[in-house]
């Protein structure tokens, strides 16, 4: 069997190191020629992914293709599916997936309880008051193409694209839960993760499992996560971001169909990970159980302010003095502020252990610049 | 940082993986084209990793150069070392290594309990009756160089090349230990393992941890194992393989310079696996914790009798069905019968539960030639 992956990028590198314990080859499409994934795959080819015609092309051998970004030719892929290649996720998926428009109506329409919304085509279709939240409908990523306006000086930075405008709801919480299906339909629920952002660069800053919520919270947004993944009805992986609002409702976020940030730390405290059960369900094979072996905490190695150039782990021996931590470095040439160089994972058996054990290794995690 | 591999077989394609996590480049050097590492490294060389000049000529623009097999030149990796490469095993610990005798010999010099022996240059010069062992002093591995003369009649299979002629004797168990030990010679060792041979093949069928030993002769093999690690002196990663005789008397059977298939659980079962405490080793990094965190078990997937070809691992999806099951395939083009092909890993809390897990997987794991 051979797999096509489009994106090359640390998801892409991590499902690479999965795929290695397998008999099946993998080839590689990604505009970089050092992309993170270009020396750890059977075949890397250097083209654009949302191009149509360069996903044709690329797909044309494969037996499936996935993706590890969700900014690829959505026509490309029909294209393949076309002529036999099977394609996870659905190309109608992703369609609805990469415009943040269409999954809210999504989510609308399947009653699945979401922030309340409207859509705007331009900045002056926008009416409404602040406080609200603007997300363009494509192309944001990583806390890009997401911004708040919070009072009426600030109704000079909308950004003149079609966009969703959100009520700026009241959260208590960001959670998050991935869901393994397979082509029969089958799903596994990984265990919910926490999130806690970081103000200044609106960046995940701690994911952490498990979760400090109530029981009921919990089962709603298990059941939430799951009825989202019964909604788009086919096979694939998809990483459900959620709200607790303060008055304890869950709401979903948005849904990637691809494996998450928020799961990176299945690889160390889930029998099998996300990244695992990526490579199980494109190969066809039965889902892994996702149980957790552990708590844990993900903590994402950011470029530090003004660093930007040949990026440096400065710190790579403070981390590992600690015990049960795990590095995991992208393979990124080029450090950017704010940008993610890679993560670091720590796994406990009492979640009690977590913030010590993080704020023993919060002062290693930014990446510089060689001078 | 930039490390250099010799070998680029299963061993270093489990580096490799590990490796990935990291910010520092991996060349390496096999023979063979299409070698289990030949497409996860930065870059790949083609050639003898046995040849003095090849394995200068490789290491001269790397930072510290490593090992994932024995026969390799020890004159090129202190050649290299003269230059002001760091080599990892120590080409002085190596030298002992490769030579069953010379290891024999260095045991005994450092009072290191091991079964009685003599060296013979040529057959002829073995005149002691059976039964005993004949190991040729050089090239041995998984059990090829090892053969037991029973009786008189066998007296005729005896190799004509320099061996060591070893008691036959009275073993209950076979168990082995790494240690690993940083520059500065601060030692962490990996909870004891036990294995169980396959007489056919003399390949490794079941390697089990925890150990089912007393707590006496747990403390004198780990005792042993450290004791033989201090000995060489050096740092890098011992694998020691010890026999527990029938009288309860601990003896070292062997000890390899790197990470080892009886680690290869340590992946799934231990906090830090060898293949990263490799890494950390080469890349003078803190030694990572050897705490084990389940039991667990290892089986070989081995080339069924007559089974040469194209491989064909014919039943990956009975193996994924079970749970707590990890597939680790080598990426080897041809079976040959009997050639380790890859391996699984089985974890449990229990290690009472591993015996059922082991015989639900046992149907699945030989593997098969392309018809």
């Amino acid at each position: 069997m051979r797999i096509g992956l489009l994106g090359g990028g640390q998801l892409g590198r991590m499902f690479l190191q999965v795929a290695a314990n397998y008999p099946y080859t993998v080839k590689v499409l990604d505009p970089q020629v050092n992309a993170p994934c270009a020396h750890l795959c059977d075949e890397f080819v250097v083209g654009d992914f949302a191009d149509a015609e360069t996903v044709t092309v690329f797909g044309a051998d494969c037996d499936v293709v996935g993706i590890e970004i969700e900014h690829v030719s959505v026509e490309g892929l029909r294209r393949l599916e076309k002529q036999g290649v099977r394609v996870v996720p659905s190309p109608d998926v992703l369609e609805i997936i990469q415009d943040k428009g269409l999954q809210k109506q999504f989510y609308q329409q399947h009653g699945i309880a979401t922030a309340p919304f409207s859509l705007a085509e331009t900045a002056a279709d926008i009416q409404i008051a602040p406080p609200f939240v603007q997300k363009t409908r494509k192309g944001g990523y990583d806390g890009k193409g997401v911004q708040v306006i919070r009072q009426s000086d600030d109704m000079s930075s909308l950004w003149d694209v079609p966009s969703v405008i959100e009520t700026l709801c009241p959260i208590e919480k960001e959670i998050a839960a991935i869901v393994a299906v397979d082509a029969n339909g089958q799903q596994k629920l990984y265990p919910l993760v926490e999130m806690v952002f970081d103000e200044a660069l609106n960046l995940v800053d701690v994911v952490q499992m498990p979760v400090q919520l109530s029981d009921e919270i919990i089962a709603e947004a298990e059941r939430l996560a799951l009825k989202v993944a019964t909604a788009f009805g086919k096979e694939g992986l998809y990483a459900v971001e959620m709200f607790v609002t303060q008055s304890g409702e869950v709401w979903v976020n948005e849904t990637a169909c691809r494996v998450h940030n928020s799961g990176h730390l299945t690889i160390e405290a889930c029998v099998c990970s996300q990244f695992e059960q990526m490579w199980r369900i494109l190969a066809q094979q039965p889902l892994g159980e996702t149980t957790a072996l552990s708590s844990a905490a993900m903590l994402n190695l950011v470029g530090g302010k003004r660093q930007q150039g040949e990026a440096r782990l400065s710190h790579l021996d403070d981390l590992l003095r600690q015990p049960r931590v795990y590095v995991h470095w992208y393979g990124k040439n080029e450090v950017r502020p704010g940008r993610k160089m890679g993560h670091v994972t720590l796994t406990a058996e009492q979640s009690t252990a977590l913030p010590t054990m993080i704020q023993s290794i919060k002062p290693f995690l930014s990446v510089e610049a060689k001078s």
